[in-house]
């Protein structure tokens, strides 16, 4: 570990695949593009807008669309070049996202060839701006409940697109407020009174003097807490006439004299097929999340080593901040959880472009763990965010509050991620109902929980299912010996094997509790469900961080460079080891550790911190982003001031001397 | 438990002593004083300072001061109105804590009868607006070390008020950069040619004009994360002169021909009782971070009470969000921490009017004790704050993000507070510190950690010492049977015990790894304490949490009405077992725990959970929040589109049925 670290061989590890999206970002975004301070609404927005039409091609922003329409069919570099955006401004991100991600993946992914060939030139090129209209007020995370209705008229061949109170508006839709022109818009299909589910159609909202058509009334949701140059709004619709081809019409076709036909017969497997198409923005949001995270880190890391704070007895100069033990212990573990989710990340957007990017049809069973996958990652990355910026913010003092360095921004930005595209909550609960149903189909729908008929037999060898370095991850659990004491705590087979334990004890508790219930509680669906709730998302929890951890370990086993390894697998140490840490009261209640052995990872972390002390700049130099993209007062003025500092206390006072 | 609560008797008990200060702030403060949301800073700026003249008498807002100088010599009272004005506007509160509390208050603690007599009338009537410069870009936690001197001429009879380098300006200074006409200045003394450590100087910094004199440039710290109605500057002196009767000379005085003296001859001691007489501002802002946690705990509890998503297939309407147990997880254990944190406040608030309300001098000893508890409750408050503002934005989802509901600014607000008046990793240091020496001074000063060749025999007797209930808690205790195993969790004296035991477990072992560091590690002063701060830290944490447990049991038995005393009572159960389960993995190392009694805990918190469940609004209710403070539009809005999905969901949609 004492071997100089070639920050050169480090980047390129994390860059990894699609390193050129990431050059290209780094040389082609300059100071324009960073965020402005202290802005108003207006003008934030209308920078944003601005900006979004002026992005170098250079960066292939459109790359995830097809080549034929302009577009890249790079899946993956476009998420990748999702997180790059994030570390210049959210703001930019987030509309792009919209535009590109949410809007024109939502034409791309649910529409026919006739839509792609009206729209998606104009899309791409940004000439119709478009809105993502799913959210209402009263239905956020179960959207399968939307009361929006869309009733097909087979006289007049139109569609009747209707907002029946005010709890059924569209609600914090992108876009909306003030530069969409069209929305695809997310409504109940009704034809020949018969429902089929969720569907959604293409809807102009505003024509070219940015009025909105006849009974389209379009709101603005106001102030948020951050992304002040996104235009979000509110869309209500009375009694909208929409043709009948503007309905999307990938997986719903309704005849002209309304006879209903799709390729997916159950209405809720086809919503959640629909949705499926669209989980590039859950990883894009994850990614974006872990952006800002680097940045904030680069930042407080940074400033760490640079600013000085009480006096030693055996030092002239005060203490820098990293050299306290209470700050590492902040930073460092931070700092490893965010490098072991950038491994997990990297792996699930290869996934997500191996299965998503060729031409031929999706795997089913793949897209369906990729789903999982990408719920799980994203609330990980995004608590993971909140937690570790806000922690940035106050370990850079009052400076941390002051615009002009950037924390504020990074922290009230990112806060919405959360809660947005899937509350957290709501997806670990998915990711724990993929557990327990061995992501088989036995419920029938999301829905099902309340049934909870289920047996989950094939939980055991679902569990054990991995993406990536199978094969040395079951090679270093099973060199493990069979008695823990006589095991380091960095031996890494161990804390394989640690994780997978707990998530298995986890998991096998869950399915008895919930069996049990299913049993004891036949009249009360929802509390067989609701009181092991908090079980439940424990087990998705676990499950997240040994995928996490085994990302992390096939990462470091795809490293060339000697010291880079050295340096990447003491930092997974900290990784495991803090995760350990923190869930150690489970340990030890579960007998998977013993209280000597549990002290003992206290003690190894505390080294951890030392050895990696030297290393914290390396550490952070390592996410490549541009000293301009950091656009932080104190990373430029700090030095200066602690040097001037330092030369007058040399010199003495010359007042004190003089009087 | 399932007695009716009266609403008026649990008010009673949370407003305490001062509720007519409370009642005051109720009934005057009208929708006139609540915020903007959306401002500009320059907005916002001139609101606030405008609505800082407006504040209705009946407030007391410069109840503090001397009665003589038209004050009302209520130092409790002036806290709790820090507190309501908090839940009214937070830019409101700080920027009436600048003039009043801390520029006002230093004037009055730090001056004398000539300073009282020319200024103290203008500054409470508003006449003067002024600053507290103390913070310096270079020394923000370290204040003993400001670069900023004030050098004595005996030939002048003058001072020189001097900014040596960047480093040494005045930073974050509130009404600095718009409203400020003078400024108690911090900087080293120095006379003949002897240096005499920090003291304070009224300065004007703007003259009837506005402009600042020559020798003082002004500087705004501009955008801020929130605050935006608070104009923080940053200050710089130019050789600046200062009339030798502008030293605020209480605690040192330079005579004419430069002769210094002081009552306190220790440079250092000295400094920190000038620190002391200013202990008032860490107990207001610990007060009004809860006072702002309430706000955030109503509004999120309220919407927890109205909001539905997801269906059961046991009920016609969907799930109120207050129905999920993880819904409960998140909010309930914040709520009852805030009632516990709210009699730690109360009993602390209390003690600080006792000790420096009176005329005669001050109790050292208790003095002391006060501030060591203002700065670990000011922390474990806004710690407190910051987690559970943010988990009520989440709890809100995307409505938790926009302006109009509250939640953002209260985040961004408060957000400063686990960093101001005390950076909270430092305030818990001073705690430890205060606890290892047993409050006496062995040390000589706070920067005599590098040293560590203390002994401390002391502790015991100190750890032991209550500020209220002392025998009602020995007595609780000792009734707690010899075998653990054989006492509910929810034994009250079992409860303290375990609380008080791992305080003093963690002490004893501080004390006895920072002796053996002292003996082992001479030559590194530092290390012996830096690779102990972890540990240091754990110590202050248990001791705050002890502390607060005991204020909650003191509080509960005063407690008359006995149904408000069996909820109370309840709450402070699941306040005790969640810090229990919250740190189990240090209780089951150290064998406190059996496994099997830690599962146990984890199962009577999930049951507390379930008996809370149908008061939740009750007790966000005592809080006593006026509706029309909350200010929030989803607490007003949501009702009525519950009703009219309701209505509409019943009636079935027409359309559907016509087509």
């Amino acid at each position: 570990m004492s071997d100089h670290i070639d920050l050169a061989r480090l980047r390129e590890v994390l860059d990894g695949p699609w390193a050129g999206v990431r050059n290209a970002h780094r040389e082609h975004l300059d100071a324009r593009f960073l965020p402005v301070y202290g802005e108003t609404g207006d003008q934030a927005r209308a920078r944003i807008t601005r900006l979004l039409t002026e992005l170098p091609t250079e960066l292939g922003i459109a790359s995830a669309f097809p080549t034929e329409y302009g577009g890249g069919s790079d899946v993956g570099g476009s998420i990748v070049a999702t997180e790059m955006l994030a570390q210049v401004d959210l703001s930019l991100m987030v509309k792009a996202g919209v535009q590109w991600g949410l809007f024109g993946g939502a034409v791309s992914a649910l529409g026919t060839k006739r839509h792609h060939d009206a729209y998606l030139r104009d899309i791409i090129s940004g000439k119709i701006f478009g809105c993502f209209a799913m959210t209402e007020t009263g239905h956020g995370s179960d959207v399968q409940q939307l009361r929006t209705t869309c009733t097909y008229d087979p006289h007049t061949q139109t569609f009747d697109l209707h907002t029946p109170h005010e709890a059924a508006r569209k609600d914090y839709i992108g876009n909306a407020a003030r530069d969409g022109r069209m929305a695809v818009v997310f409504a109940q299909l009704v034809s020949n009174g018969r429902r089929h589910g969720v569907h959604a159609w293409l809807v102009p909202i505003r024509d070219a003097q940015g009025n909105p058509p006849p009974g389209v009334t379009i709101g603005d949701a106001g102030a948020k807490a951050g992304l002040l140059g996104v235009d979000n709004g509110r869309l209500s619709f009375d009694h909208v006439t929409v043709p009948r081809d503007m309905l999307l019409d990938r997986y719903g076709q309704v005849a002209p004299d309304g006879t209903y036909s799709s390729p997916i017969e159950n209405d809720s497997r086809r919503f959640f097929t629909m949705l499926g198409t669209l989980v590039r923005g859950r990883v894009s949001v994850g990614g974006a999340a872990s952006a800002a995270t680097k940045s904030a880190l680069t930042i407080a890391v940074r400033y760490g080593d640079i600013r000085r704070q009480f006096g030693t007895p055996d030092a002239d100069r005060e203490v820098l901040l990293n050299d306290y033990l209470a700050h590492q212990r902040k930073l460092l573990p931070a700092l490893a959880t965010t490098y072991a989710l950038h491994f997990a990340q990297t792996e699930l957007v290869a996934a997500l472009h191996e299965v998503q990017g060729g031409d031929g049809p999706v795997d089913e069973h793949r897209q369906r763990e990729l789903e999982s996958r990408a719920a799980g990652l994203k609330a990980a990355q995004t608590w993971h965010a909140t937690r570790t910026i806000q922690m940035c913010r106050e370990a850079c003092g009052g400076a941390g509050y002051l615009a002009e360095n950037r924390l504020p921004s990074l922290k009230a930005d990112t806060d919405v991620f959360t809660t947005f595209e899937g509350d957290n909550t709501v997806l670990l609960q998915l990711v724990a109902k993929g557990l327990l149903t061995g992501y088989r189909d036995e419920f029938g729908s999301l829905d099902g929980w309340g049934r909870a008929s289920f047996v989950a037999e094939h939980v055991r060898e679902m569990v054990l299912e991995r993406t990536a370095a199978r094969s040395l991850i079951e090679r270093l659990i099973s060199a493990v010996p069979g008695r823990d004491e006589e095991v380091a705590v960095t031996d890494r087979g161990w804390q394989l094997k640690v994780f997978e334990d707990r998530e298995r004890h986890l998991l096998d508790g869950a399915v008895r509790r919930l069996r049990n219930g299913a049993a004891t509680k036949k009249d009360r669906p929802f509390d067989i469900f609701n009181d092991v709730q908090d079980h439940v998302l424990a087990v998705a929890a676990a499950h997240i961080d040994r995928v996490t951890l085994e990302a992390f370990v096939a990462g470091i086993e795809d490293t060339a460079d000697t010291p880079v390894r050295a340096l990447l697998s003491r930092v997974c140490d900290l990784y495991a080891l803090s995760v350990i840490e923190a869930n150690k009261g489970w340990f030890l209640e579960h007998g998977r550790l013993t209280p000597a052995r549990s002290k003992a990872v206290t003690g190894v972390v505390n080294g951890l911190l030392k050895e990696l002390r030297p290393h914290m700049r390396t550490l952070v130099d390592g996410f490549g982003i541009p000293d301009a993209w950091l656009h932080c007062a104190i990373l430029r003025e700090e030095p200066l001031r602690q040097e001037a500092m330092a030369a007058h206390d040399t010199a003495g006072d010359p007042q004190a001397v003089a009087a």
